[in-house]
């Protein structure tokens, strides 16, 4: 059994639940070993019901038995014929549950409105059990931690086999493809997000898409990029040129990066994740830039390629060692483009771990 | 303003709705023609707020602003700074809305809690407004199908430029990255689902994971596949041999093929899902392989993957013109292997019109 599920069973006694059903793909994973991913949230491929005691177990269809069976270990594979709802039911009457706990943020209101009469019917006591499972993933241990550090490695591999290979001409989704054919061939599971490449005028959207527009000479051009191996996340950005950017180009490059260095520099245990989004965005702001930076400074990173904490002006919340997180500050200018700069980094008791080693244009 | 708009707002007038809260991604993109994809429920790239009359309104947050305003066409384009709920107070507010219905089944219970409070604040009803977009949905107009036809077409069009390519020694990975690389050179969008490549054994899981396990002689290769073209999905299943099948593969193949026959023989307008998928069935029960065939015979494409109507025993609803679904019978033996094959049809006035040409290994 996973070290998590003694763990889990313990706070299930105390908060004085029978039971729990865990509906969060990446919570599902942590507890179970179970590498099946949801097609979307109406498509799971399954269920942890975890009791107070005893042995939990996987609930999922026919299609996913054999991976279950060869995956799990140390809960036993129900399988259902007819959906959750009617296997539930034989469930927990069997285990004579009488109060039971779902995850409220990750389980539709459609679902809790079956998951509710089913409850009625049982006399059953339902509530909400958020983010618990979330707050045990939040500190990394040293297998979690190994498997990141080599995600991270991997990605960095990739960008480093890719990157030398632009040229203008090429397009956004020649780049974006090359990335990703590269990632799965060097034994990625697959993307964390879909890959970035932004170049010129596109870079103004944080978030683009790649497009059929080729790259040209002296243009920023955005690359965020991240993969999944053995189930944990790795999320870089870099900002390239190809050929000689310009001043302005330049000056605003080094802002993004001075920013992240401030972020990096705040980012040590005991500070709130709002301070360390603060630190960062003071350089910009000072700049007359506040405006271009319309999105966090970081995000936690870990089996979800976004999950807390969140350095945001939102997180009050005391960093703890253990947490990883990204620092990517931006600047993002409409018709013009945009300059993101992405690392990873470990809360440790010092201080911090920078987890990336690639150094492309960061000397800039 | 799309064709589907002033009907949903004939809609809402008739349930005396003031409001509509639209979340699930596909809808919204029917709806108002964004085309931002969400990375999670979680992170939603954008909600519609559509009144009883009146202009329609996109609720995203600032990096996905320009794409909104460049894409979307009857709408209003609204940026929140601190999430969806601050702006909805200020929005409903403004709009006089007392009756309000949000999409439960693609909405986390959550997020209702915290909806529900505000509805309460502000004396509004709040209701579930469930299926009635999908059902808008169901049938197609002329410009859906003919993107749907594009996306089948390209989507063989990939298949049949990498199936002669395949070799024993190859993994299953290859393939795999092969067909999802030439999908988005040659224009998709991305892969509708995860590309599936299950080789021998591997194939007796429905929803096998691409494996580093390399392709042998003889043995049947489930290849499942589609893509997104121009927001529209295609989704095709082919089992391929490499060498000489043996007789019992043959054999197997030859009951799929006639239980998809059988399938296809069935599908016209007033017939029930439950019906088309009984007469596949009834072919492979009678062969004593009913135990092997453990899903539904098939499903809805259209701007989902997965979306109604379902044909399965489950669903008695009958089949309308306009409706287009795959038929997808399969044999899963565990230990040895599995053959699916899939095509998707179109239901029409007379019967049904195949969707798709490519006829690799159907005269086996």
């Amino acid at each position: 059994m996973r070290a998590p599920l003694p763990r889990l069973q313990h706070l299930l006694r105390r908060r004085r639940l029978d039971a729990l059903l865990v509906s969060q793909p990446e919570n599902r994973r942590y507890l179970s070993g179970f590498t099946a991913t949801d097609h979307s949230i109406n498509e799971s491929s399954g269920f942890l019901l975890i009791p107070k005691n005893g042995r939990p177990l996987l609930l999922t269809d026919s299609r996913y038995q054999l991976q279950a069976e060869r995956e799990v270990v140390g809960l036993d594979v129900v399988i259902y014929q007819r959906g959750l709802q009617p296997l539930l039911k034989t469930l927990l009457a069997k285990l004579g549950v009488k109060t039971l706990a779902f995850e409220a943020t990750y389980f539709l209101h459609a679902k809790y409105l079956a998951l509710a009469k089913l409850a009625k019917t049982l006399t059953i006591d339902l509530s909400t059990f958020d983010s618990q499972i979330e707050r045990l993933r939040l500190i990394k241990d040293a297998d979690e931690l190994a498997a990141i550090k080599r995600s991270v490695a991997l990605n960095e591999k990739v960008f480093q086999q890719i990157y030398p290979t632009i040229r203008p001409g090429q397009t956004e989704i020649d780049i974006a493809l090359a990335l990703e054919n590269a990632m799965r061939l060097l034994g990625a599971e697959r993307p964390s997000f879909d890959t970035i490449v932004a170049s010129g005028p596109n870079g103004a959207l944080p978030h683009a898409v790649p497009s059929h527009r080729t790259l040209c000479l002296g243009e920023p051009i955005v690359i965020d990029m991240g993969l999944i191996l053995a189930g944990y996340c790795s999320d870089m950005t870099r900002t390239i040129v190809l050929g000689t950017p310009d001043d302005h180009t330049v000056d605003l490059f080094r802002l993004v990066r001075q920013a992240q260095k401030a972020g990096l520099a705040a980012l040590r245990p005991g500070v709130s994740g709002r301070m360390v989004d603060a630190a960062a965005r003071e350089v910009i702001n000072g700049a007359g830039h506040g405006a271009h930076f319309g999105h966090a400074l970081g995000h936690g990173v870990g089996l979800a390629v976004h999950e807390a904490p969140s350095l945001s002006l939102r997180n009050r919340a005391q960093l703890r060692p253990g947490m990883v997180v990204t620092v990517e500050p931006g600047i993002y200018l409409k018709g013009w483009g945009g300059i993101r700069l992405e690392n990873m980094a470990l809360v440790t008791e010092q201080g911090h771990e920078l987890l990336n080693r690639d150094a492309t244009f960061l000397d800039l």
